[in-house]
């Protein structure tokens, strides 16, 4: 269901114009605004889903499904040298519009972008107790 | 179909031990050796896959359903405030191991990472250029 409210639910039922690259029943992919290299794309769900842990689970299979599609087109066209998908849930990992999406990053050799972290160093026994906590 | 030479191939089969925190038919998931945050998995297909490119499309969906239950599952049992799903695919986009995987990064407030992008900001006409390309 859509919510009113949400300017990714007005934009992926085309209430607000955007520049659509490809679109099904589902889900409406458009190039961001402010993208990272050329032929960013976000994935919208017409239906309104604040994140990850709302969306159901055959929709995020055919969310996934709709990035592949979407990838394999960009990186055709636009020749890119590979490709990130990044999808983002809460504030605190940079998610700033709280209708789920996912975006389909295209990279070029030189493109000046970096998505990645800082890899931690923990010890086996700090592992360990990370995988007891999960499993406990 | 495993690739003998793959270390991810390995991992996932169980051929190499690992710290694994889920597993089903098609995946084996566990805890990075390197980890961004407390908690970062990787979704290892068993199959061999070199990227998004050549996983096929319903394998590719159950990758997004195992992620989104494993994600569930490290919010609630390590308290993430937030949580990345990370895709890379070749050299130019990070990706280091070439067997398809999704990192799943538990978010905290203040974990001191920043796995985002500079946004650019391209005029109307260039983002049009770039939509007739992809269109074209």
């Amino acid at each position: 269901m859509k919510d009113n409210n949400c300017i990714f639910c007005k934009i992926a039922n085309g209430e607000i114009p955007s520049r659509t690259i490809y679109e099904n029943d589902l889900f409406r992919v458009i190039l961001d605004n402010g993208p990272a290299t050329e032929g960013h794309a976000l994935v919208l769900p017409k239906d309104h889903y604040a994140n990850l842990f709302e969306i159901p689970a055959d929709t995020a299979a055919e969310a996934m499904k709709t990035a592949q599609t979407v990838a394999a087109m960009l990186k055709e066209k636009l020749h890119a040298d590979g490709l990130n998908l990044v999808q983002n849930n809460g504030e605190t990992a940079g998610q700033t519009v709280h209708h789920f999406h996912m975006h389909i990053i295209p990279r070029y050799k030189g493109d000046g972008q970096n998505i990645l972290w800082k890899p931690g160093h923990p010890s086996d026994q700090e592992l360990d107790a990370v995988l007891g906590r999960i499993k406990g």
